[in-house]
């Protein structure tokens, strides 16, 4: 496989959409490398699958991955080589990187992270610090981890056209913080180079637009191997000019959920599949899992009762939600002692890193997974004496996962497009304020 | 760090030198990095190293490295993942490869690193056939291997300024044939991309030309991080005109191994090593451990007797052997189960993706080990528990393998200024049949 060899839930035989990536692997593979010629990869990135054995879809992507502390630790080496190549590639002459975390101070988990993405580029060969945008952090301030390490947040500094720290002038800055309050004017008209770049952030970043570049990307993949793109591509509208307080455009989000069902009946019916479709409607620019419904009928997003209604009004960093993506439903078939589980595979730079299962006991596989309860359980490699029987096996575990990684894939090229194309919508400074 | 994790024979604390190297790992990768935009590493390589604690030298470098199968399985995907990027930087747009493994039909485990080899690069994401220039392969021809795969191996055929098989039309050819018994006229002037390069063979190659790149590579990292190049370097000089059967020029060799003895012995007194020097005598274009000797004083190349000079004077595929390098002998101090051993380091593009130590029962630490009886044994992964304590301590097994890793990258280094240096002396077939 051209990822790592993981161990994967499902354990029954591979369905035909999965037969025919790993047979198609030489024409994917060369595939992607050309793509890669003519599109660069995000720094790094996290793709949710949920594979329905009829469908293998993303349904989302975030560009500025958490929980690189889920990760198998067996991967690491994989994750250090992946960096090596995306600081080669984005800053080759690079030798000070200024890490920008989310604001979280005591969320342990997310901390944990961060300092794994440190340990990874630390090893990859560069000198590594930590910047932080909380207000609160107004000194060097040390954070100690569950398992006996320590981070120092320092605070950002603004010089000129620079961003820095007291004594610390970085060549490069990684953002680990999805900017979801607003691009901070500390980090516009920067000299250095952003990585990912400020559209990525969730300021400007849409979840339509990152689906709609998806589009045209399984488009293409299933002329490339021969397959309806509508097994690895979920349906998706927009609808925006929303107020879930006031009901404002309850009706036009109603007829999108309506649409988007009657989409995936048909489809259904065409691929003799019997399931009840359903729709996932979330905030367009939302995250953390929050401000996301499952709805089986147009009927349950009228007359929302005032919990439903708080819970997809507001989104991370107390954001009002006036856009909303209504994506169709992809139930997840993997299951880990009985509980829903969907995978979350991880890249760096074009290579897949490593992945886990997010799992949830107390939901069913028409839910979201990402919400309170929660757990993970890293995907481990398949057993080496796996692996030499693979090649001509296509129900191994590892083949399995060579299809997981193929969409998760999928979905860094399409945001890579996604990135292009939003490019202008990063206002300078002087207009942002104007 | 940079490489993958691995256990190393030594369990004692590091040694000043692999400290120093793990202090400037910043520094090392920058450099790396910086090398890389101008040098392009050979596809593949691997580094015979010695550790004697007062110095960690490379002692040979293999641009046709056999051994894959001993690669611990853990590495495989690391090993795809470079291999990936090989293929992105050398090759593109390619989709068929030609392998062009050594004439060996019998020796199951040179045929098991063939297998190891088409394992990673179809995993890559290329289609790969097995081309044999072995006259007795007429037809295709299946070889069953141990655990239960084979291999079909088929004679490559000349068309017009391509080399192909029957139905195979290659876009690359990779050589695992280092070519010991001169170029087939097969493989000149082909249109199609050869890697690595023709003048990588041992018919075109010096080990002199190699270790003289490596004096100026090691020259630019010990003032990079401030040691005396001497510590990763061996003294060497190059002896020609040489016939151990007439003892034409054995004076020559007795001169240049007493100089290299008088040069080893000044540096250990100026770094205060109680040793005795030895040198290492062997076939300048040798390869697999044939032809060398280790010798003590000066007289000891005078007046072979016959079983000593039949073993100097014909090395691989016959070749009588004129030219020779004398090497400072480096001891290896590492050991496994008191038997001696020296570390394999194996890299794909410029990436350290495994290793092994190669053990010798019947062999003392001053003695090649590359000789009938020896063993291998493959490097593991550090256990991961080891991993997170890793960042500030010297003495962890991780950080010491950082250092082989190290040098052998300075190795492979040197190996693309050599092929850089050497392009014109390949002769185009007409000049060459002329």
């Amino acid at each position: 496989m051209s990822v790592p060899h993981l161990t994967t839930a499902l354990t029954g035989p591979l369905h035909d959409l999965e037969r025919k990536i790993l047979g198609s692997l030489p024409e994917i593979e060369h595939w992607f490398r050309n793509q890669w010629q003519e599109h660069t990869p995000p720094f790094y990135g996290s793709v949710d699958l949920r594979n329905a054995g009829f469908k293998l879809a993303q349904v989302d992507m975030n560009l500025f991955p958490g929980g690189f502390n889920n990760l198998n630790p067996d991967f690491h080496p994989l994750c250090v080589q992946a960096a090596m190549m995306a600081l080669e590639g984005f800053c080759p002459d690079a030798r000070r990187l200024l890490l920008i975390p989310e604001n979280h101070t005591r969320n342990l988990f997310y901390l944990q992270n961060v300092a794994a993405i440190v340990r990874i580029l630390r090893q990859s060969g560069i000198m590594v610090r930590i910047g932080s945008l909380n207000p609160d952090i107004t000194a060097p301030t040390r954070l100690d981890l569950p398992d006996g390490g320590c981070l120092l947040l320092e605070p950002v500094q603004r010089q000129g056209r620079r961003i820095r720290l007291a004594d610390f002038d970085p060549c490069v800055v990684l953002l680990n913080n999805d900017l979801s309050a607003g691009i901070p004017s500390i980090l516009r008209d920067v000299d250095q180079m952003l990585l990912p770049p400020l559209q990525a952030g969730w300021a400007v970043r849409r979840k339509t637009r990152h689906f709609a570049a998806f589009d045209q990307v399984a488009h293409d993949f299933g002329d490339l191997i021969g397959i309806d793109p509508w097994v690895i591509n979920p349906y998706f509208s927009g609808v925006s000019g929303l107020d879930f307080q006031t009901r404002e455009g309850e009706q036009c989000l109603a007829d999108a959920v309506s649409d988007i069902l009657n989409k995936t009946r048909l489809k259904y019916a065409e691929h003799g599949i019997d399931e009840q479709p359903f729709a996932i409607v979330k905030a367009d620019a939302g995250t953390y899992g929050m401000g996301v419904m499952s709805v089986k009928s147009p009927d349950e997003v009228i007359g929302l009762n005032r919990k439903q209604r708080n819970k997809m009004a507001v989104v991370k960093e107390g954001l009002e939600v006036s856009e909303v993506i209504v994506q169709e439903g992809v139930p997840t078939f993997e299951q880990i002692n009985a509980a829903v589980a969907e995978p979350v595979i991880y890249m760096i730079d074009r290579f897949v890193v490593g992945g886990f299962y997010r799992v949830h006991t107390g939901r069913g596989p028409d839910e979201n997974l990402n919400a309170p309860g929660m757990h993970f359980v890293p995907l481990a490699f398949a057993t080496p004496s796996n692996t030499p029987d693979c090649d001509g096996r296509p129900d191994c575990q590892a083949n399995r996962f060579y299809a997981y990684g193929v969409v998760a894939r999928l979905a860094l090229l399409a945001a890579a497009l996604e990135l292009e194309e939003s490019e202008d919508l990063v206002q300078p400074l002087a207009e942002a304020v104007a």
